[in-house]
């Protein structure tokens, strides 16, 4: 196992900078399915080697993945508590937001039933 | 009410990238709570208004934003829709993830109640 020291969330700007990316957002996708080697992850990308390191990196500095070297081989996994923080922020901008068009509903209710009265 | 004729939701490359700042950030935050004249969304901001205006055309070239001009006053509004194609992409990979989880504590647990046997 990794030594995985929990370190504050990173900043939103490079977690949301990272998923901007389609390359990225794929090697996000197959890393939920569990670990792999950077061979793994290159294989399906027709792409020179050092572009892909460089979304990798990318990926590591926004803290959304992590990688171990044992011998010559690079295995990376995701941080999911960094994908989440990003997650957190776009729901909790959508509960602001059902909440206020509840709150529409609930007047236009009372408006109605005063109507009636 | 402006137009909203609902177009297919633009790529997340754009909604992601739009994200990956603070003020814009900022800006879809009080969007959250009501449209908003550009006045009123520049004034929090230490920023020459060219800037601000810049961001604003990101987020609404994002499609997390739509606006509206009447006279000299421009209004905007959230498109929450977009949004929250956003947070559906991370919620996927937030489920498989954790759908591996659920199936390494099964395999943990069947493999502790053979161990009692």
């Amino acid at each position: 196992m990794p030594n995985n020291h929990h370190t504050p969330a990173p900043p939103l700007d490079g977690i949301f900078q990272a998923l901007a990316d389609p390359t990225r957002r794929a090697v996000i996708q197959r890393l939920t399915e569990g670990p792999a080697t950077v061979s793994e992850l290159a294989a399906p990308f027709e792409m020179a080697l050092p572009s892909f390191l460089q979304h990798l990196k990318v990926l590591e500095d926004s803290g959304m993945m992590s990688s171990t070297k044992k011998g010559r081989v690079r295995t990376c996994e995701i941080d999911i508590q960094n994908l989440s923080a990003a997650g957190g922020w776009i729901d909790h901008q959508r509960a602001i937001w059902e909440g206020r068009l509840g709150r529409l509903d609930n007047y236009l209710n009372e408006f109605q039933s005063t109507e009636k009265d």
